[in-house]
């Protein structure tokens, strides 16, 4: 059965529509590029870097407003100190593995000056999540021009899906992981907003997984399909980026980050120690422009953001799941295999508890 | 049909073995008391007060380490500047009505003062949800003495839920709300640690509602069980005080809080904009003795926690439930009539959804 | 010599120009009402009530954005987690003793309902400082009819300074504290801002005292002029309340609350433990009004807010000192005085120092 | 005149006694590395790298613990979202300029896995200013071999000063800048405890400059010695580095971190909106020991914090102050020159504010 996204087997989660491609890329303006790094020589690696424009033209001298949730901080997303202070996005982002975090994020500033960036000063958001068990990722095998390949290459329009940029050699509820996305229109003071998730999933115990409610890791266990089991089951991560075309001030866009915990707990995923587990939310609505010394910007009323939640909740969660039925079973370092969630397990599974 | 338990239904949801009572007071020491103020003269009154106590003796010159996460701070907790600075609780918990929170929080101190606590300065913790759709909580029924009654009444051992104390008027997923309690046993490093939750539940639409993730509100509409609509449907909150003999520092303390955000989700809460959803965590295991210059503590190894956090997920979704299905439907302010989650309904929706 | 302004003494600190009436009042709209309690029957007390309105008309419907730091979160600002989530003020602010906080609190909820405030739901933020080495506050003097006194009283224009309000029974620096208030006037972006100090000055050791780097404390010693020493010296607090008319965000708020530390820290004060240094900045350059589905708002520049800030830590610094020159020697229970600052000795201080 | 400590001026600030060194180094096991580069072909680069090992010895295994405040978050310091969430610091620290942050964060964990450190999974902390007004670090100058260096040749016992490792070419209160140090011995609980301060000062404006209250910087005007003025002035950063020996958790070391901004706010600080002040605090005096389920460790009682807060702001006042004094003239790229604080009117403008 080839690899599909959650909707093309049929299934789905939430109450809200998607968007048209049901991605982040929904949300205009936003785009996505990849850079997928697999090699055996001279070391086996599977990794690579995801690189999301918040705005694919202007951003250096156009920001956004945007905000942080750290659900559990046990990873790296670099740029925290600034999203704190200034709740401003000025630069696109980067997703790779924990190694090369710091590459990526110098690669980042790089590239602003590169493309002539009006402002010399940069704090680039770079973060990751670990892909050691299947990479010898500690070789540090991303190269800035990686970094600047995934930038260039960024497109709006349906995304790629799976092993992946950044999410290459990710494992996810001890099944194949990787990158996903989703998306969702919400309704609220009479406009129809649109919340996009691209999530690098990488986190949590089979036994934990739901689709739907469904528990579809308690059912699929590893007698079906064998897991590829971590040292400390625990460890991984998961990096959730939100984005919208909601008029959201950078409060929040803290506050829209903060659902990504919510979808993610939907699925089975509640912050084990080991996992760095990072929100990152912004909103394209509004635009703060380099020299300009005061700023007229929309807010949506604090009253009006419930859609909003469950519209990020609900994309996180999808997201996730198309990372799951998107990547394929791979092999890696040492021998290792992280086997693909079965598709056809997984409907079955769902017939079975289908309600009578 | 009688109210009871979730586990009296034959139902349950998680992995983790419960503590002997279900409850927060599994946590030895941890004693719960409430006073419950339902009258209809001179005004129609459906409110009251929790109290619990982190240790039932000794409080006043032996605290406990804690902390706090506001997943959605649109209610009140008192102490919060200082949870967050010194990680310390040193007096009982208040939990009540919106408009009396106030009350609660300088009630403590004067039990304090009675009870000749060592210490003139207290920061006493009181938070809150609103009642109001039920009670008439803008003409401050609730008095210092109400406060006493709760804090002296308070015992171990199983605890009344539903209509009681703080929680008397809660609706939650548009069923009667109120107070819910659970607990559950989590090994690790050799040892079994408890955790325990009570929650005052008064949030949610009906159709998230989920019970061991089958779609129990969705289920049962409003077609089916009339539903209490507040004019906005999105205004409630859920307060969630979670214990543990585990060994946690404060900055434990707060992660193991932030997972009541986990088991919210998986009953159905996404933290409307509306909602006050603000989590307590505390740990008895050290002993931060008034006048002692140096203290010897325990910290349970960071990487040993995620078993916790399990079961604070679990213990939270689980208290939410016992409120849900412990809750009777009651008539309050204006004729409004708040109904229980029907338990013959719950049975067979359960059944429907059971795998074939 | 009779109590002065530090102004009228011919001192002065810092680079900005004051406002008109060198206060809080200089922002258009806020308004600050007092009700002082001094009586000896049936028990000393040395206490009261300021209440703080970001606009004077209109607050409850037409709410201002808000930020806050804790800097030492050893004492109580309610309404905490309500600012932190959504950066919104509504309701005038309190301040008292540590005993009433949660009696103001509910009192400014039970103002609210009288003025027939649209919305029934309120967060009210009350904080405190505590003064019982001079009044016996654990007998719970202030009472809702306080409150209501000091937010009718509210007015623009000049305001007394020293034992008023909620700052009547304090003690700063080991001399006389209570209440005080200065502004400046910041140049941004090609405006004249006003950023206006009120506090509640109560902390402090003599010897750290300096007034425009001179270290007067040291010099005024308690040979000189008797200390009143609390069992623990660090043990006070202060309350800084900052208002601008500068179009700020609420993470702006954020910010401009931090630079009270700054201010704090030229007069001689470091957030010694006991100390609950809680800061709040409003603008009420914007207006969030209810049932706004959208609201157009303006926003300075983020990188043209450096002269918000050195006004912010200027106001801040001159208004502790306003209130150490204005608060008058008091005797309150047990016999205890806090002697004032002597302006002689402080005038005889600063010319030792001038520059040769 | 040769450029000296502040004492050895004769000078000092503060009432607390210094350490052996009047350095971080007074911490026992702290130690200090430095690689600075400085060339002009085949660009000018004035910049460096500093290490900081909070022990020497066994860091990978044996952790401290630690906390962070963003006093104005205009800067990058990686790791933030781990040391929130688990307060615990397992890897010397690395300072550098902004664009090499990301370099010096995956070089120190290269290093790590050259030395064989126990964990694969590392979350580097790496600080920076900005010194790109002298040095052409926009060609990325720094390589993870200058990060080896500064490791490699860590040590204990005095420090250099000045334009030394990261500090390199940095400007202060515009003069030149660089690395300073300094520590203070605080008496509590009937123990003395060490706090030590490294600074890498690169931030404000020469008119707000203090030195123990006088106003050098007033003094010193442009006229006396010419200012190296950046296109903004407000641009620039201070990172403090905080060590001390007292027995800290990690809430308490985010507090001891906050009183960075007083010893800043002493000297003429505030925070201006393009300076990024993060400061970071570490205690050595506890052990978390890799594999370890259970630790005991010891926790200084809150209430006895007071002096360690003093000498924390002492320590970090002090230390930007020998940056100042210890740093020479130095000429940069495009012929700017940032001249030092000339020490001879340094001592003429402090004798002339003698008390008489």
């Amino acid at each position: 059965m080839p690899r599909a996204r959650l909707r093309d087997l049929g299934l789905s989660t939430g109450f809200l529509p998607t968007g048209r491609w049901n991605a982040i890329t929904d949300v205009p303006g936003v785009a996505v590029g990849y850079a997928t790094v697999i090699r055996d020589e001279p070391a086996i690696i599977r990794s690579g870097v995801t690189a999301i424009w918040p705005r694919r033209e202007g951003i250096w001298s156009d920001a956004v407003f945007a905000g942080v949730h750290s659900f559990n901080g046990n990873g790296e997303m670099t740029g925290l100190a600034w999203l704190a202070e200034q709740g401003i996005l000025a630069a696109p982002i980067g997703i790779t593995n924990t190694f090369s975090v710091g590459c990526v994020r110098d690669a980042i500033s790089a590239f602003a000056i590169r493309e002539g960036a009006p402002q010399m000063f940069h704090l680039p958001v770079a973060a990751e999540t670990y892909d050691g068990w299947l990479s010898r990722s500690e070789t540090f095998p991303i190269t800035a021009e990686h970094v600047f390949a995934a930038l260039d290459s960024a497109a709006s329009g349906p995304l790629a899906e799976g092993n992946v940029g950044g999410g290459t050699g990710m494992i996810c509820h001890e099944f194949k992981g990787g990158t996903g996305t989703a998306s969702r229109i919400a309704t609220s003071a009479g406009e129809n907003f649109t919340v996009g998730a691209l999530v690098q999933a990488n986190y949590g115990a089979r036994e934990m997984l739901r689709v739907d409610g469904v528990p579809v890791g308690r059912e699929i266990g590893p007698s079906l399909v064998p897991s590829h089991r971590p040292p400390a089951r625990d460890t991984g991560s998961i990096i959730v980026i939100l984005a919208t075309d909601a008029p959201l001030l950078p409060i929040q866009c803290q506050r829209l980050a903060r659902r990504a915990a919510t979808g993610l707990a939907w699925v089975g995923g509640f912050g084990a120690n080991g996992s760095g587990d990072i929100f990152l939310a912004f909103s394209t609505a509004n635009h703060v422009r380099e020299g300009e010394p005061c700023t007229d910007v929309r807010m949506l009323a604090p009253d009006r953001m419930t859609p909003l939640f469950q519209a990020a909740a609900e994309a996180t969660e999808e997201a996730i799941l198309n990372a799951l039925t998107g990547a394929e079973t791979m092999t890696g370092r040492d021998g290792c295999i992280a086997h693909a969630l079965p598709l056809d397990a997984l409907a079955s599974v769902m017939r079975r508890y289908r309600p009578v």
